[in-house]
């Protein structure tokens, strides 16, 4: 078998780039088109708006971009400007949601709400691709980072008793609250009750069962802390985990 | 920058509620839906028949939820009383799946057949959106929880010759059960060949590369049982890993 | 409850088969369906591509299938014959993807190119359901495995200044590439500027922070190797992790 990659992988060097989301700056969506958000809401069941969503959920033309942000301010307890909604994004009870501005949800992700529960996500957030939220208590404060495939639980089972399957057995819904400039990293899993501080970062693939101080770097199975972004004997660099 | 977010993040209580899923009856679907199903299993042939379930497969409206279960159930060598599909769930030689009652799918989970394999699906067994399975030799026994974004794997390359890139080298197709009432963390990987016990529990992001005794708690990478859920010295009510 | 699961979950033997996926030879496309993908790119704006690409993203129909090589091949900067793209794939900025022979793209996979980065992927690549890529300098050679849900990051945001949030800092791409023949296991997290070597594993759930050599199989969070597979006295048989 011929080897022919290989020419294409000699080192390449490292870029530098600014940030691009980070650093939009909010501007108000057009008149007409929250008109148009409010005038579904009032005029359609919140089921309609669901069906009238998905119609729009995988298309990648411009117009079905801007539905996903129509139907999504219509459905949303309240969403900011800027809203961004990628393809095949799935919500349930997104009347439950509380959305900033300038919020990105990336494509494939979910957002599983709860009929009772509150999901309140701050200003320019950005929520990776194939990211999941079992959002039935949860707090994402603004500018947090959510890596893709990032996940977070917000309820676990009692087990008891233990003969009963844990399927059936008594449900605990445990808040979780992520901190204003935080970033979770790719493949994590936030479990529920965990508060993650601001400034925090999580790294990938970890699992993260206890709380995550501010401007901390948690990371492993189970995460732990291992280094305070302050600490600058330690240099600042590599944040990777 | 502002740092509205922090307001909402005062900590709230925990709050238990009865589990829902695990505790539902199971009621016999509706005459008509069932022989809409056997119909189109008669008349239609099986590309055709799961092309018609991809019509449906995005759809949030409740007659596309209708339809994925009368699709589902024309696919599947047996399906019982009260399956749940989610939206964008991708199914692959469903002829060889076999499932219970009161079975879920979630969101954009994908089950994965061979053509000449088993995948038996008990009762009231709940998959979590996201979730995967290489379903090619498969048991989930009656009441198994599956985490959002669990995953599993059925078979492994043999790896022989070395110099013969891994996915051209032969293919070992390993049996993975799961027990009755086990529940399987998000995030989690199961490894070919490995049966979970009934009552166990899986932690989050954990790698399972052995078996898991019943009533065992497995967490890490890789797993290792690191409770027996009826050691009664330990207590009973941190289950989260 | 009944516990019926239990009958069918007698342990059932380990099946030898040959592999399907890296045995395939390359056929040429039919000369319709290049000249057809060849018109589209002509004819079609990028943008109009993209969405035509998403009319048939969901279908399971044999039409479906090859309208999306179709506009695959129209949108990416080069595409090889033998395409295979599952259902509900979400693609971003295809214009820079340079794809080989006989490429396997998964269902519900991710590749998020960037506006100005390089995206090589080489033949007989298989890339599993619901991967993800941040491909913006990304090289996989040829015969690479890809496993359901493994994910790759591309870029690092330099978390300086530190009381400025994490996404809102300047981004540092680096280059990751995966040598021939590797195999990369299921869930597994793949870091900015690793270097996989050629006929490497990396296990189900690892996360990938620094290079991996030739033949080595890498495990575990973080991933260390624990292994050089040419070592004969530890055996071939046992290579999941």
């Amino acid at each position: 078998m011929p080897h022919p990659g290989s020419a294409n992988s000699a080192p390449a060097a490292v870029r530098h780039v600014p940030a691009t989301f980070g650093q939009v700056e909010i501007r108000q969506d057009p008149a007409w088109e929250q008109a148009f958000a409010a005038f579904l809401k009032d005029s359609e069941r919140r089921q309609e708006l669901l069906a009238l969503f998905s119609r729009f959920s995988a298309g990648e033309s411009a117009f079905d971009a801007l539905m996903r942000r129509v139907a999504m301010r219509a459905l949303c307890k309240r969403a900011g400007h800027g809203l961004q909604v990628g393809p095949n994004v799935v919500v349930k009870h997104p009347e439950t949601f509380e959305l900033g501005d300038c919020v990105f949800i990336g494509a494939q992700a979910m957002i599983q709400g709860r009929f009772d529960g509150t999901c309140k996500i701050g200003s320019h957030v950005w929520i990776g691709p194939q990211a999941y939220f079992d959002a039935r208590n949860l707090v994402l404060e603004d500018y947090v980072g959510w890596g893709p495939g990032a996940k977070l639980l917000g309820s676990v089972h009692t087990g008891i008793p233990l003969d009963t399957p844990l399927i059936a057995t008594g449900l605990e819904i445990k808040p979780v609250t992520v901190g204003f400039g935080a970033d979770i990293g790719m493949n994590a899993s936030i479990l529920p009750g965990v508060h993650i501080g601001a400034h925090a970062i999580v790294g990938s693939g970890a699992v993260v069962t206890h709380d995550v101080p501010d401007y901390a770097i948690a990371a492993g199975v189970p995460a732990r802390v291992i280094r305070d972004r302050r600490d600058k004997s330690l240099g600042q660099g590599e944040i990777r985990c």
